[in-house]
C-alpha cells in the first residue's frame, strides 16, 4: 500500500503584515485542496503543525480553530519546533495506511504554519529559543544564532572548512530563490555581502529570516489517487528521530544523530542509497546546517560535507546561471534547496517541514517552471531546534 | 487485532513544589514501565501530551527532552489543551495497530503531564485561557471559569436544574477522592461548603484546582501482551472529535457536539450502548461539565443529565458510604469519576486524559482497593477547552 500526495499549497513566505494566521492557513489549504480536485468535505482528518501560536498569538488548542476555519471535524495538532509539520505529515501517512489496511481509503490534509513577524525581533528570538534546552541553554542567554554559531565555529575548527564555505550555501540558496515566486528573498547575494556579524562566525546572510507563511499537503492512497484521476507523487517513506535537545548532552557535537537515524532507517526500508536521490530540501536554518544535514543524510562522510559545497566553485559562477545550481558528488548532480531553502525562501518554523515537501512534490510533477530540475527521486530533511527532532522523507514519481 | 494497555503509572496530583516536570514525567513513566514488566529499552516510541510547558516553563520542543530523560529515540508531542494526552493515546494506538498489521509487535509509551503551580494564579488562568478562542473570548477578558459559568447559568435557565445539582457532583467526586491516595483533595465537602463565589452560579467547589501531575500508559498488542505475560486491559477503541472552539460559534450552546460525535462513532464501531458501560471517567473541570458529558456520552437525553445527578439524593447520604457512589440510571448503577475526577483528584491539564484511562485500567484490573467497583466495561470522556476537542475511549477486561 502506497501513500500518495495529491495536492500542495503554499503561501508566499515573508513579512505578511496584512494577513493573520487564519488567512495563511486558509490560503495554503485551499490551494492544496483545489489542485487535488477534491472538496474540503472529502477530507477525513487534518494534522496541523505549528510551533508556538501560543506565544506568537495567544492561541493554544489550535485544532478546533482549524475546524472553525475549514469545517473538518477531526483535527490534530503536532508540535516539534521547526519540524512540527513534518511530524504532522508522518502521522497523516500512518492514518492513511492504517485505514487502508482496514479497508477504507481516506483523505488527510496536512497544514503547517507560523505567524512570526507580529512581534519585535527580540521577542521572536526569545520564543524560538524555547526549542532549545530551557534549563541549561535558554536560561544562560543562548539563542539559536548563538547555538548554531557554536556549531559553525567548532566545525571550522575541526575541519578544513572556512567561512566562505558557509557563505557559498547562502549564495546558492538566494540564487535558487530568484526562481521561486513564493520565496521571501529574491535577491542575489555575493561573498562581499557577508559583512554584518550576527554571532561569529555567522554573518547576517548565514541566517534564515523570521517569516510568516503556511504550506499544505493532501494525502490519500495511491489507489484512491488513481480513482480520483489526480496527479500525484508517492510518499515512499518518512521517519522520525529524536535525540538530545541540549548541545552539551549530544553524543557527538557535530553529528545530527536524530537525522542520521531517521535517514538510515528510511534508506534501509526502501533499499535506497543517498546517490539515488536527485534533489533534497534540507534544513538550512543557518548555512552550517545545510552542511551538517548533507553529512547526516549520507551524502558526505562526517566532517567532510564542506567538500560538497566546494563543488560550487568558483562561487562567482553561481549568479551567472538562470537555473538552480547543483552540487557535484562523485560526478553526479545533487540539487539541494531548489526552493531557496529556509535561508532565502523563508522559515516560518511550523510551515517549514510541509513546505520542503511541497517543493519536492512540485519538482517531481514538473510544476516549478524555470526552477525545475526533473528529479526522479526527491527527499526532505527537516530539523527541530539544533537537532533534537529530525524527519527524513523520500518521494518519487 | 486488539490493542492492550499493559502498564499504568500516575504521580500524586497536587501542588508539588518540590518536584519539577521532569521528575513527574520520570515518576509516572517509570511506574508504568515497572508494572508492565518491561524495560525502557523495550519501548519503540513515545507520545507525550502537554498543553503548555512553553508558557509554564519556557520549554517548547518537549519530545527530545523526553528522549534525554527516558532514552527513547522516537518521541512525538501532542497538544490539545486539556485533551492533550488522550490525543497521544489515540496516536499511539494507531501506531501499534499499523505496525501489527505490517507484522511487527511494538510497544508504545504514552505520557501526559503539566506543571502548573509554579506561576501565580492569575498567570495560570491566563495561560489556560489560551485554550479558548483568543480573538473573541480571551481578548474580551474571558477565562475558563467565566466561560463555564455561562454554560452553567444557561443550563439552569433552560432546564429544571438548580445549583444544588451542580454541587452534588462536587460532593460525590470529593467523596470518591477520599479513597484515592493519589488525589489532590481527600476531604469531604457538603452543600453548605458551596459559599465562595467564583463566577456565578459556580462556587469555588464547583471548579477543579490548578494542579501538577503526570500519568503514563504502556501499550502493545493483545498478542504481545500475552507473550509478555502481562496483566492487561483491552483498549477497545478511542475516537477524536473537534468542533468550534468559541462558544459563540457552537452549533448548540449546551451540547458538546465534539464529544457526541466521538462517542457515537465508538458506540457504532463496537456495537455498544451507553447502558453497557459500568464506569466512566468524565471531564468535570467544572461540575456543570460532568452533566454535559453524561448527556454527550448518551447516558441522558439533551438537557436531562441533571436528573441523573438527582439519583444521588438525598445528598447527605453520600458522605456516609465508604465506597464510590454510583448514579442510578433506569435502575442500573453507573460509576462516574471514581478517581475523584478532575474536581477532587486534580487537573494537571496535559495529564488528565491519560489519568482518566489509568483509573479505568486499574478499576478493570481490580487494583483500586476500597475504591474498586468491579466494572466489566469502562470508558473515558476527555474534553479540551470548552469542547473544541473531545476524545471518547472504551476499555474492557
Amino acid at each position: 500500500m502506497t501513500v500518495a500526495i495529491i495536492g500542495t499549497g503554499i503561501t508566499k513566505f515573508g513579512e505578511l503584515w496584512d494577513k493573520n494566521w487564519e488567512d495563511l492557513v486558509f490560503e495554503s489549504s485551499l490551494d492544496a485542496v483545489k489542485n487535488s480536485n477534491i472538496e474540503f468535505e472529502d477530507i477525513n482528518s487534518c494534522y496541523v503543525g505549528n510551533m508556538n501560536l501560543s506565544r506568537f498569538g495567544g492561541q493554544d488548542h489550535i485544532a478546533p480553530r482549524i475546524t472553525e476555519i475549514l469545517g473538518i471535524n477531526k483535527v490534530i495538532r503536532t508540535e516539534a519546533a521547526c519540524a512540527s509539520s513534518s511530524i504532522a505529515l508522518k502521522l497523516a501517512k500512518d492514518e492513511i495506511e492504517l485505514s487502508s489496511l482496514k479497508g477504507e481509503e481516506k483523505i488527510a490534509l496536512v497544514i503547517g504554519f507560523e505567524k512570526m513577524t507580529d512581534r519585535v525581533v527580540g521577542e521572536t528570538t526569545s520564543i524560538l529559543a524555547g526549542a532549545s534546552h530551557f534549563d541549561t541553554e535558554v536560561i544562560n542567554g543562548a539563542t539559536f544564532p548563538s547555538l548554531y554559531a557554536l556549531l559553525a565555529a567548532r566545525y571550522l575548527h575541526e575541519t578544513g572548512a572556512n567561512e566562505e564555505d558557509l557563505h557559498a550555501v547562502g549564495i546558492k540558496n538566494h540564487k535558487n530563490a530568484m526562481l521561486n515566486e513564493k520565496a521571501m528573498f529574491r535577491k542575489e547575494i555575493n561573498l562581499e555581502d557577508f559583512k554584518i556579524n550576527i554571532a561569529s562566525p555567522l554573518k547576517l546572510f548565514d541566517c534564515s529570516p523570521i517569516s510568516d507563511g503556511s504550506a499544505s499537503l493532501v494525502l490519500t492512497t495511491e489507489k484512491y489517487a488513481k480513482e480520483l484521476g489526480a496527479d500525484y507523487v508517492k510518499l515512499e517513506d518518512i521517519e522520525i528521530g529524536t535525540s538530545s535537545i541540549s548541545l552539551a548532552k549530544r553524543k557527538e557535537l557535530l553529528v545530527l544523530d536524530s537525522a542520521k537515524r531517521a535517514s538510515e532507517s528510511v534508506y534501509k526500508k526502501l533499499n535506497l542509497k543517498p546517490k539515488d536521490i536527485d534533489l533534497i530540501e534540507v534544513h538550512d536554518c543557518f548555512t552550517i546546517n545545510e552542511i551538517l544535514c548533507l553529512e547526516a543524510a549520507g551524502f558526505a562522510k562526517k566532517l567532510e560535507g564542506y567538500k560538497i559545497i566546494r563543488s560550487l566553485m568558483p562561487y562567482e559562477n553561481i549568479n551567472k546561471r538562470d537555473a538552480p545550481i547543483p552540487y557535484l558528488i562523485d560526478g553526479k548532480e545533487l540539487f539541494v534547496n531548489t526552493s531557496g531553502g529556509l535561508k532565502a525562501k523563508g522559515h516560518p518554523v511550523g510551515a517549514t517541514g510541509a513546505a520542503q515537501v511541497v517543493e519536492v512534490v512540485n519538482q517531481l510533477l514538473g510544476r516549478c517552471g524555470k526552477r525545475n530540475v526533473n528529479p526522479e527521486i526527491g527527499a526532505t530533511l527537516n530539523i527541530g531546534g539544533t537537532g533534537g527532532t529530525a524527519t527524513f522523507s523520500v518521494l518519487s514519481k
